[in-house]
């Protein structure tokens, strides 16, 4: 894991439970790139790698992390584990790798106790480019710049909907 | 609403979508006090005052938020319309106020689309308390000396359960 | 989008989050021009184009719409985010694109607060379906000829049981 | 049940399963009153009495009915068969009657099939109440003078939000 | 719908809301006939087709029925319906043919009301084939010979699990 | 157990998983005596007393039972075991008597593999009563006069629903 | 914690996430207590108290114990941070503390990846109750004579059904 | 089935509901394998040959079984009555082979009543990997060197992660 100091522009962790989530991870990384952000991308496991975790959350302040977004499916421990070890704020996103859709992920994400807070973003994907958005609205706060980066990001957002809205109008609309 | 200029410490709004959740939205600003972060309390509907809450989204930065919590049960829509109107970061305590105890707040809060994050907490009050402590975790990235504040409280919940531990074996233990 | 006055035959919106839901919201479409009913389809996400939406509602009533139809998926808020902005009818038409299988959708719509109605129809393409029906339905509350319409409409359904029910009982029916 | 020509002024049946539903379905007959529009409550089981449900679906038009509110509770199949007996709009209250929380009553009333369609509502009170202003909005496309006491209803809400937003501010600001 | 008076073996209506159901309902049909219990399979939408749903119950006993089998998928009401106008016993065989994977039909189907009972089987083919099978036990209140065949039925299940048991030791016990 | 012959009216074993369930399992009997059929009402759990279930099921042809009815709560197999081992009826209560609310007594009882049919009822005791009822049903394929009864009954639920609407309508109808 | 080594009769470690759990926990204490099996009840928190957690799961073996019990609710992750922690084997009961009734903590313990195991019971008391039993049953493959001990409850619990069997015969069977 | 006495290095009974639940059980005898653990593999379904289920356990502790580990699929009953029949540890994996998607399976195995405790791992191959996992640490409490080799494939699991995590960091670190 690369240590470089990231005061000027915010530097985040990635945590991932298994390989396996790599596809859907790299959203997050994708987004913290577009806006300037250092990452580092990892795997650790909360139940196969339990120090492994600890280790990763005890030295996430000095390490200089921002944040971490950590994603998991199944009994999703891993965004717990971190957020036990460490006070860098902790994104979640559950992911749908069992049988059971997400929804284990889902609870076993959000449903923290009271004192140690997770931050849980939508299940899949959409979660994991989110993820990386919210870690960039958190470094907002002390890198000013990126404010306006992510007020451009929103507008450029609605923009996009409204050329969509006059494609779908364009083609479908009556007469 | 107050204004003041919170550079120095750091200031969260809390909007929940009824004054009846406000019992719950209280531990919020319980944990908010606890760490001398100022906060300001406000009621929003995003169906009954959708006008009231687009405004307070449009001028949360503005107005120096740090971030936003909102609390809301049912179809609690209030932390995604927040969220569309401001990149300050906002994090949702989904109620358990319908039949459906909390099932409906929870999804409708944290299946957000892609580009529009929200921070999801745990259903009710521990919710509450956490989104709380979450925000703390966020001003902290620029408020350096909360950093070493929510190191102490780690240490002493920490504590508090050793404590705890003691009580149950000391009254338990098989001799 | 076209603003004709539809005081003879009824006009209705069809908005949908993204417009990767189109193939399931021409359902709606195709119902509405099948009775004759005029409509306009258009793109507006609840979050990613929130002034988009409720500039869409605050002037819906003034464009002549008798009804409107909101397609979403995830924490599907765009049927209550335009239901706060109008006192036209809102339509919520739940979409699985999620992997909570449309059960996020469907709470999101329907457990709406007081005050804020919105009439929810099944998750997918038989809610387009019957959002469009519905909406004739609405329409024929004051465009009278359209009674006779669904009337017809039922029957034929009816009609149409019986010849499946013929053509089922004699390929399979025991001698 | 009463059958006076309410042209002038719209005329809503509200019917549930059992008289055990009464004190939530009233919320739905309270709001009709406050606008002026006329009800006829009664109780038709869909299981119990399918001959009276189907009378009344069967006679609604020509009793002038401009909408239909049916709240049931379990395997509520109430609106369904009304909606299938009858062109007249359908709306359906699910009711939190059984163990399963109204989790059965919701998906029972929503996941109508292709060409019947219900307008579900919240389940329990919430939902019974906006029921009865989902009617007026339906009655409001031909009543035209309560397209104007749904805009000053909707003012008014919008008013006791920002009464209670002060209330809750003066109480608990941070000063 | 043929009528032969069947005292002598038995009769069982199959009755599917959609003819798409159809693959799944032919396997209650197998059941009946490898038992010799005469059926009659056929189309009848609780909803798209009430009158015939109706008129499909009232008529059963005098058909000579011993019991009806319901196959529907969604709001599935037509096991409910059927047994609301028969008190020939109603087989209920929820299908999984929405995108909530049949959670809806299951309840839908089950959660009946005091007084008029369903008798569910498991959601899909399963419960195709269970709901022939009950039915046979049915017909064996009055049908005395068809209790030993069930009884022979049950046997050779028996046997045919320890058939696949000895394959399955054979080709995959340690030595 | 009384092992009275009862081929002249029926007979029917009425088990539970847990003496506890008895309130509810009493609805079962009250319907059975309502109808003049034999009952017989026992405890037997599937896991405590696996053997004395399955002697029960054994027998149960042989001491004349038309039909079992079991009620169970959490992993509720006891209908399950006793199908396995009979080819009488059987038929499910499920009981909400876990934390779970009957969602896991209503899974356990209804998934039921292809073969060994077993008849659920709803959640409670709506389901306990109904069981009682649809035993009538069974045994009124073979004891006729039960056949009428039923009838009766029926319409005796009907024209009470006629009662308790005019008792509403008096009270509420508006004027 | 005591340390006394139980080769003898075996050692049982109880933790739970929060001493309010204690009454429900207390059940596997009882059962141990039973069958003269030893025990510690303590304290740890997967999250508040992450270090006491690993430690104590890093020191299990060490300390002799057989089997650890974890009792937690919410996103009820305890169970498997100590599984990650030890080879002794762990037996979660997930708690119903949460608005979710259990079904969060239930995924949550439940839905462990490849490579650590954990034995969940059922939730709340019963499964306290049963997490006792399964470390007696786990301990009797060494400590011989605790198998007879568990035969003879298995016989006891047998006959306390026959005991009620009579008693609910002889109050309410028919005559 | 062999009966060979496996003092010595411990043996395992599997049991699937169905040989079309072999591929997914083979997860388990692969883990076994590993370490060297004996088992036997076989087909008992607790509907369709109660006696063959009944039987199995009732023998199991003669045969030497240290554990059994059952999967079964829908309203999966038979770790519950094998758990009825035997002392020996069960070990359920709940199944993911109806359209409810294991959440039947899962609840049908978990929610035993007071006195019978079954250990129910994840649902589908993890679980059935698992279930073997979890029987070497049952059987690793007498036959000892077992607990090195656990605490050997525990450090094996651990290594594994690191190298995964450099891969991941290696190619996708940003630079």
């Amino acid at each position: 894991m690369s240590r470089t100091p990231a005061e000027g522009r915010g530097r985040v962790g990635i945590v991932m439970g298994s390989d396996s989530d790599l596809p859907v991870m790299r959203e997050a990384a994708k987004v913290l790139s577009q806006f300037g952000v250092e990452y580092e991308l990892t795997v650790a496991s909360a139940h196969r790698s339990p120090e492994r975790a600890a280790r990763y959350a005890r030295t996430a302040a000095e390490r200089g992390l921002d944040a971490i977004i950590a994603g998991a499916g199944g009994a999703a421990h891993l965004a717990g584990v971190l957020a036990a070890g460490t006070t860098v704020p902790v994104i979640a996103v559950p992911l749908a790798s069992s049988p059971l859709a997400g929804f284990d992920a889902l609870l076993s994400s959000v449903q923290m106790p009271l004192g140690v807070p997770v931050a849980v973003m939508s299940v899949g994907p959409w979660g994991a480019h989110n993820a990386g958005l919210f870690a960039v609205q958190i470094i907002a706060r002390r890198v000013v710049h990126l404010r306006a980066a992510l007020v451009r990001h929103k507008r450029k957002m609605a923009a996009e909907v409204e050329v969509k809205a006059r494609a779908v109008s364009a083609e479908t609309e009556e007469k």
